[in-house]
């Protein structure tokens, strides 16, 4: 499998499970519709959008590969049809969210990097791409954000993630190890932050 | 009349209807003139703006084109002025804002098309420019946004409408037309769901 | 000193003074060191960044010149590390704040301006560059943005920065006397008007 089809593949992964936990959102504040409809594109596209604006390199992304939007549209309506709160749901929204958290640092970061930005920038859009979804929609329906604190490590993570995507692109030529141990360390320590409690100072 | 002046003046129309809008919510707040002026600008001009930027060609149309942002900027000074709640100002900016819906509906859709996007993405471009302005004003003063849900319909239209201009554009080769139904379509039907409490399920 | 030099200082102090005013903000929501981070990043780098996506022109300055987000980290971490509540740390923070008011409304509109938009759009530049930062923070930990009213001039001051900027570019050709006569204005008459208590109708 060529690595841009890898990246599209775990990229839209990431938005379907995304957009599943937008979805979810939108249950527990009995939006309608087109709540589920918005949350889902918002929480699963926003942040690639939001990184693909500010690269101002064309079309978003989410706006020209078809998959993006259907992928996000699917996850509204199973969303909206099939109620994800058994423990088994729960707990694969939990590891998609963390395995879309590692995915979208590394495509973030290793897209910036190789638009010519410099480390600290590449790193930044990595961690915009990650939680930027759910900045957005935690904002949109007048949560604070939980990236700011109180909750357990989700935007570290990224911040992990986008480095050990850059490192493997720059020292040894390889992005897609980048992404590959970017999704493992944020799904693995993911994991364990939630069911041990970690927290930042 | 030319295609693009009438487009232009649809456009504009409603950017003062929904700076009306904008300027009775910050009357509502109490906010003081820089309120009225902000909330105007992004309630008439930001779900373009926000198109705009996603379809990054160029500068957004209300930072070129003078007659936008004098829109936003009357519709202030209008509401600062003069209050808007007899019972014929208020079902005229009913009317009106349920007319941008259309109006800004098949305008988004119809410049996304143009531009080469896909039938999809070409929709939502059409929605967000419809409601994206609605949306900002309403995360800014803190409310969650009416289009989640609970109200009546308004992103169903918006989506409704793009559906149309896009169908009247590719089937007939009449974007005219399109914008045309859209805003009669969102007009009556935006009517009908207000007077009769029509909600999304 | 040549212009651009005396711009990027002046600018990268506003970033520095605005995200020790977002690490403030972090401080007594009780946000860990992520939330520190990202409210420092958006209040110093927000403006700017808003202001370069509308104008499309290629990477934000904000992403490209490494002095920025450096100049935004290092305030984080300072306010991270140092509780600035004393008197003149406060005081210090009052006038850095109106300071980066003057600074950045100038540099919105002048670059509005040379990229070619008319008055009034360069004039909106220049204001949503000096207070968008503010806003976007305002909105992400859930307060109404100070700029709507009941404070004191802000945005207001920003307006006039940008307007004089405006005159001393192309009255005069002087853009580096507009910025120092914007931000002279903008601290003058911000602490008078926090002083005075100085409010809008």
């Amino acid at each position: 499998m060529e690595l841009d089809t890898l990246f599209r593949v775990v990229d839209v992964t990431g938005v379907v499970a995304s957009g599943l936990l937008g979805g979810a959102l939108a249950r527990s504040k009995r939006f309608d519709i087109v709540g589920f409809v918005t949350l889902a594109i918002i929480t699963g596209l926003g942040g690639g959008m939001i990184r693909d604006v500010l690269l101002s390199s064309g079309f978003p992304v989410a706006l020209t590969d078809p998959a993006y939007l259907a992928g996000a549209l699917t996850a509204a309506v199973v969303a909206y049809v099939v109620r994800l709160d058994g423990t088994w749901p729960r707990r694969s929204l939990v590891v998609a969210d963390v395995l879309a958290l590692g995915c979208w640092s590394a495509t973030g970061t290793i897209k910036a990097a190789t638009l010519g930005l410099a480390v600290l920038p590449s790193i930044m859009l990595g961690v915009i791409t990650a939680v930027g979804g759910g900045m957005l929609r935690d904002v949109l329906v007048g949560k604070t954000p939980t990236v700011f604190g109180g909750n357990t490590l989700y935007a570290s993570l990224a911040a992990l993630g986008s480095v050990e995507a850059l490192v493997c692109m720059k020292v040894f030529g390889r992005p897609d190890l980048g992404m590959l141990v970017a999704i493992l360390t944020t799904t693995i320590l993911g994991m364990l932050a939630r069911r041990l409690g970690w927290m930042l100072p």
